[in-house]
């Protein structure tokens, strides 16, 4: 369909995150390849909203933790459509909040897939062809339970503090190659109606972002997130961004208690 | 073989951390219940020892992260031996430095079932007896990798970095239950032949003792890490420790680098 | 008074933390020095407990902050008492919360001083002297500030990060000199009527001792937390404890926030 | 001289890190305000340059640790020239390695007047100007050792460790009102003849620039910094940073240590 191009991968692409980013990244002139589980009429909108900003982008419908199916999708969209230069994991495994005893086996094994197996399988496959062209950025979304384990989280903080420590050695193997990763600790509540939205219930999602939302400054909204994957992706080899949080102007910080708690 | 009594269960027990914590808290009056994968020989030996002390304990040579072996050792335990009121989790996940082409996924995936989802087996099965006993101690034995992702630690530093994470969410739900868990940061050598003998050799294992051992306070000495896991079993609940880091005198902070590169 | 005697010294000794250190090292056979800036008679009573005990104390009303105080009272307890093996920097600078406008520059240079230039010049007038006799131990009471700034705590905050890096610093210097420096981070109130019940007011603390204190484990209790102490003490040098933090079981993390801001 | 007109001020502009913020974002279309203690001529250098590009410079020789001098500043710009809506604390206080013995109580006290009450001072005098504004941002240049206490470090860590807490108490109090506070962690040597250049003698730092610098990738380079600075100011109030790292591609992380070590 469109020849050899620069790709952005973006896995986890709905209407939050994933879908601004590579939305963002379409305006640069990026062929955006927008990888998503389930929800393919959704997809399709996320695609063709960019397709009709004259911009391009390619949707695939893949549950990108099935045994190769990450691995198959790199060299596919490697052939197909050009190099990947820049790739965005996005995937969460925030589950909501649930006791241990309410945590399976199965919940805590698919919670590592999702939060850092993944990332080592996408790195496992796409990292030798970055270094082979000396150059690429991964910008792993990760959240502030890859800081801090909080009360009912065991398979997402244990997926995240995964995560986090898997962006570092990779770090320290890939950054003197040239290969630029990036971890995102996103602190707080996104204006996301797939993930967010989806987890609290529609009309809980209108109520926060209505209190909250926009210009209340109280949730992170991804257009803006998006900006800073930007300017991550842009930044010279010689002043890279190896962690950075994000989190809205009126929100608290992950570690603030309230006043009458101060030690 | 020897009635109820006061059971301490360490999952990982060689001539290192494991083995000198079973003796101690056999010292102390539990039945010390040692369990390793391999070599039951070896195990034999330090069973032995603690009864020749005049002291009980048990050997059993499980792999524990394999299906339903930890969750059936700890049913087997309670009903024959006693109720576990302390438990060490002490399976280390350290592969020696691997490059990430060098590490596979099966690799990775057994670094994450030492390193995370065994503790959280773990914990599934034995927290549930301690809340209803409203007391009981869980210390997990962790490394400098679970705060720092280093080069060609790839499977080591994701899963210990899980390990962290887990401990804090399980301290934030069994905590105010009665349930004292402790994440103890490892920064260093431990002198212990079964673990940094193994993946040294035997002849750098032995130059590395003469060199840093004993009172050159160069290496951690499994007796002494002893010590301080009996305090921390000791301490009463106002006062918990939760994370503590242990280092011989003359090692590096994980922290610190040469002279020459302070910023 | 009492001939060369090896010496606690607990710079900051009130009804809490200090009062307690200090009564523990005198049961261990130390000449506890303790030090606070007034109410002499509330130190008298500290001592005369020691006393008792048929151990030994000496008080000394000092504002340990003053220009030359710290470094003349080490002066003269080591040539009067006996040389100083434990040092207890235990001077809070806690002084509830009170925002930007309402924080002095004097009250800021004065959490400076408390904080961390009084452990700077304990460390220069005390340090040398352990260095000579090969061995030494400073054990740092801080808070969790130390490692996080919580809204309306910027003198606080800021003196208890100073001392956080200070302590790993002097570590870094002193450790391979056979002297143990500890940084402990008390995390949550604790049950002591100088510090927390002044801040408060008495009946309020009398109010949050009756509902979180002693086997409500909400709160820190002194004398256990000087077990802690005493087994950092205690420890050997292959196999020391550099940061700890303790809290009470059933209270809340510094970093756990309540469950509907879990991300 | 040039009527009222958006401002940065930048404390601490030699010809590193500050002098080229000033210069980005004197193109953006700020009248650039930089205040160095010495160095008239290198001072002019950089306002003059500025000034050639066709945009707005003034320079100011005041040391702003100085008795009122950083207050009396931001009163004078305020009133002359126009509100300031950038401000930057750049002011190092790296003094080289000296031991503790090395280190005196003015060292000491200069490097926390630097480090850490400098910028207090800042955010008393400009803080309620931007609240009253709603708006304004402050980048505070900050550095590993704000994260951990190397060897020979008991100055600058100590200044560091408070200047990061205070950013983080700031954050909380003035966050929620508009105004964004952004604490960088430069982690790594910046080529800066000023600064490093002068630490290090001219000969010495030719030499690592040659074999570090430009497009080796071993050494931040200040225009680059200056686009993240300006990447930083330009954040939605939905989605600030507070937190940041910046290292050279090849240059190792503060945590990274020799391959052998690995725990």
């Amino acid at each position: 369909m469109n020849g050899k191009k620069k790709v952005c991968l973006v896995i986890g692409a709905g209407r939050g995150i994933g879908g601004a980013v590579g939305r963002k990244f379409a305006e640069q002139g990026f062929h955006a390849c927008l990888v998503r589980r389930s929800d393919g009429e959704q997809l399709k909108k996320l695609v063709d909203a960019i397709v009709e900003d004259g911009n391009e982008s390619s949707g695939f419908l893949v549950d990108a933790i099935e045994k190769n199916k990450i691995e198959e999708l790199i060299e596919q969209i490697e052939d197909d459509i050009g190099p990947i230069e820049a790739a965005f994991y996005n995937l969460g495994a925030q589950i909501g909040n649930k006791s241990l005893g309410e945590t399976s086996y199965k919940t805590f094994e698919r919670g590592w897939k999702l939060g850092t197996f993944g990332l080592f399988r996408l790195a496992q496959s796409l990292l030798p062809k970055m270094v082979a062209r000396k150059k690429g950025t991964i910008i792993v979304t990760s959240s502030t339970a890859a800081v801090r384990g909080n009360e009912q989280q065991h398979s997402h903080a244990a997926a995240m503090g995964g995560r986090r420590m898997l962006c570092q050695t990779l770090n320290a193997e890939f950054g003197p190659k040239g290969i630029h990763i990036a971890h995102v600790v996103i602190d707080g509540a996104v204006e996301a109606p797939d993930t967010l939205g989806k987890m609290l219930g529609e009309q809980a999602f209108e109520k926060l972002v209505t209190e909250r939302g926009g210009t209340n400054y109280g949730l992170l909204i991804p257009n803006y997130i998006a900006d800073t994957y930007l300017h991550l992706f842009n930044q010279h080899p010689s002043t890279w961004t190896h962690e950075i949080d994000l989190r809205a102007a009126k929100d608290t910080p992950w570690w603030n208690t309230k006043k009458a708690d101060n030690w």
